[in-house]
């Protein structure tokens, strides 16, 4: 993230390679990069994200990646050299001084997904034996000397480097100089272990909505901070991942142009086809139906309309809950209020388009030629069935989120696609069984 | 947002409270809130969302509802005055003093979802002509005396209120405090202007990543500030937005519970309606094949099949296509190489399922008694129509987010499920034309 000292004006040359970046190809970025005016070139640096940083990284022969690898955070360094090759990240770790090399190689040993593995290991701090005003003094020192991202926050550690307090830019700036440190800072912060997976990180946001929070590990030892700049990143790349999978593809993991071909194949291919084997249990559904579409092949007219329904129903409750449960707006425990007011829903809903599929054949100008002398009874078909299916998609759609989450396994999975294809074979079973209430004796 | 301040230690009540929340019903919300202490009753206050504050607001009788609404900022203040019908709006800012009245009602001005409407007129300011000594006595006292959020930036106007430039808090505790303002901030800052639609406001935060971004009129006057916290919630009610609609769902624009029945209802029923309305087609496209039905039934079965394929890849190509617009990694000129990459991406996914849905029918054990002696050809027939419906679902789901954007409509309106419905009646006329072309003269 770029201080404010970084923007003033920005140069056209800047600017058109901020617009043409997507549209070009690897040797194109290499070139208009090196291009720039070295100032402009820092400041598109920044403007990039780790994948792009990579990208150039990569390309650059040691004494250039040595300027560049060096301007970054950290936390940033380690973002791109965990998902290079040993070889490559060995290379490059060598580039870096040695302070920096110790701090990447701390967040390199957590999981990717852990406040550990997230964290920046710089942050403001003051010892708890300090005033303000010496503090204000050795804070002011940190921000001239150092990368550290300014917050607005200062962590009080002790002797040992355990958190003991926090203090705000509020406090520093407000209090009087000869007051001790310890009596103005909040006490026991709130703090992320090391280890806590995205998850339980958001729940703290959630919860206290700090503008940075502290990392400490199992013994309280300060390690580092997650900014807000860092929760905001979690939390898009989380709704991207659950966007994703809502449309059956696994996560792309990175922009839509920087997925190689293969990857980006291998990714979507997977979920196709579990659907398609899903929806393969159709076919068989259907063959137990074939002689009723023989004896009556304007069924088999309506068939298309009656599933999408129930999937859509489906997707549209699978998609609520899923989302009402990763912002937190629903617990495991309300599973049964859901299912109540989803029952209700999805009775409604059914009843709506009930009456307009009993409609679309009832009143058709033509439906005496198209569907038979009984174009009464095969709208009734259409209609109950309509209902039946549409309350079964919203109570199967909104259950599997709670279902999924009780065996621990993400919620999201139960994307709309997944849901749609159990509520299609579901689906032809209940129409069929509509059909021979309405139809028994008469063309069945 | 509360400051680090208000933390410290929480009560039981406090915690149980905010567990039991979401399960408790309106009657019970409010007796609990007002059994708790003063001071966890005020931390309680800041903990919950702007709906949930709204409804205990409502509930309160005048000298009640003072209190708590002299305790939100200006601008969550205007988010629940919007809300309310005019006659209670009135009331409440009868309640406010003549200060943050004013304030208030300059919010309310602005759309909703504009700059204006979102920022906080509260921020920290220095004048042009001060020294940096004087600015940070300036601020300190603003710190002191108003709610003010502390941010990392002072902004600094004119005797005209006109925006002039911006220090860090980096600058005021670094710089001597005998220089002045003018030399130390940096000059025309970025900022967004009152009647800014988010979606601008997104791009300036893309691009900037700025702690906060000031908001001026079309003159340069300093109006408030959007603080990262605001642009975090509506990046994250943007993406609850898309995710819902991508659902087939009208956003719901409040957490699951709290949005009453009958709203939920309007607001799942028309998107359903309009689906079935769309998927009516189906029945239209299959009547043109009934023909074709009654001598070979056994085309029925793999119908569901066929187009729920189709169905998948649409959806999937729309939701990385919209996704990755919103969040900026593909921008409207790039349609022709996403083209091309959806092409060759439909033509191998294509290629994947055609081979399985071959595989399906040439190797079942079954297969000459369930599919007849032509088996092979409704092989080749349903696996040449997987390869052509999913290229077609892949290009209509990757294009259609493009063709609106075009047209000014939210790419988020290219659904999943729009997209699906659409690939079904297509899928339709494709998989019967595949069958005329393996099965004519044979069973056709």
């Amino acid at each position: 993230m770029p201080d404010i000292e970084h923007v003033r004006e920005m140069s056209d040359a800047l600017l058109d390679l901020m617009d043409d970046w997507n549209i070009l190809e690897h040797d194109e970025r290499l070139a208009r990069f090196k291009s720039l005016e070295i100032s402009d070139a820092k400041r598109f640096f920044f403007f990039l994200d780790n994948y792009e940083r990579s990208g150039l990284l990569q390309s650059f022969d040691g004494s250039e990646a040595q300027i560049w690898i060096r301007l970054l955070a950290p936390d940033d360094a380690a973002d791109i050299l965990r998902d290079l090759p040993r070889k490559k990240t060995a290379f490059l770790m060598s580039l870096l001084d040695d302070f920096t090399r110790a701090e990447v190689a701390a967040i390199l040993s957590y999981d990717e997904d852990s406040a550990g593995g997230m964290m920046s290991p710089l942050f403001l701090r003051a010892r708890i034996n300090m005033t303000m005003g010496e503090a204000i003094e050795y804070i002011r020192k940190q921000m001239q000397h150092t990368r550290v991202k300014a917050t607005r926050y200062a962590y009080v550690l002790d002797e040992g480097g355990i958190l003991k307090g926090v203090v705000s830019m509020r406090d520093l700036l407000t209090s009087r100089p000869s007051v001790p440190v310890a009596e103005v800072m909040s006490q026991n912060p709130i703090a992320a272990i090391d280890n806590m997976s995205t998850d339980e990180i958001r729940q703290i946001h959630d919860r206290y909505k700090f503008q940075s929070i502290p990392v400490v590990d199992e013994a309280g030892h300060m390690k580092g901070m997650l900014s807000i700049e860092e929760i905001l990143e979690m939390v898009e790349e989380e709704a991207t991942e659950d966007i994703q999978r809502l449309g059956a593809t696994e996560s792309l993991g990175a922009p839509y142009f920087e997925v190689p071909f293969r990857s980006m194949i291998r990714k979507r291919a997977g979920w196709l086809s579990v659907l398609l084997i899903g929806e393969m249990f159709t076919a068989t559904a259907m063959g137990h139906y074939e002689d009723e579409i023989k004896r009556a092949v304007v069924l088999a007219l309506f068939i298309p309309l009656i599933i999408s329904s129930g999937g859509n129903s489906g997707s549209q409750a699978s998609t609520l809950m899923v989302r009402a449960i990763a912002v937190g707006d629903v617990k495991q425990r309300d599973w049964l209020k859901v299912f109540l007011r989803e029952s209700a829903s999805g009775l409604v809903l059914g009843g709506i388009l009930g009456v307009l599929g009993f409609a679309r054949i009832f009143f058709w100008p033509m439906r005496e030629v198209l569907y038979g002398k009984h174009y009464i009874r095969i709208a009734f078909t259409v209609g109950f069935s309509l209902v039946s299916i549409v309350l079964w998609g919203s109570l199967a759609g909104s259950m599997l989120p709670f279902l999924l989450r009780k065996l621990r396994f993400d919620p999201a999975t139960a994307s709309a696609p997944a849901v749609a294809t159990l509520v299609d074979v579901t689906g032809i079973v209940l129409y069929f069984t509509c059909a021979k209430i309405f139809l028994s004796g008469i063309l069945l």
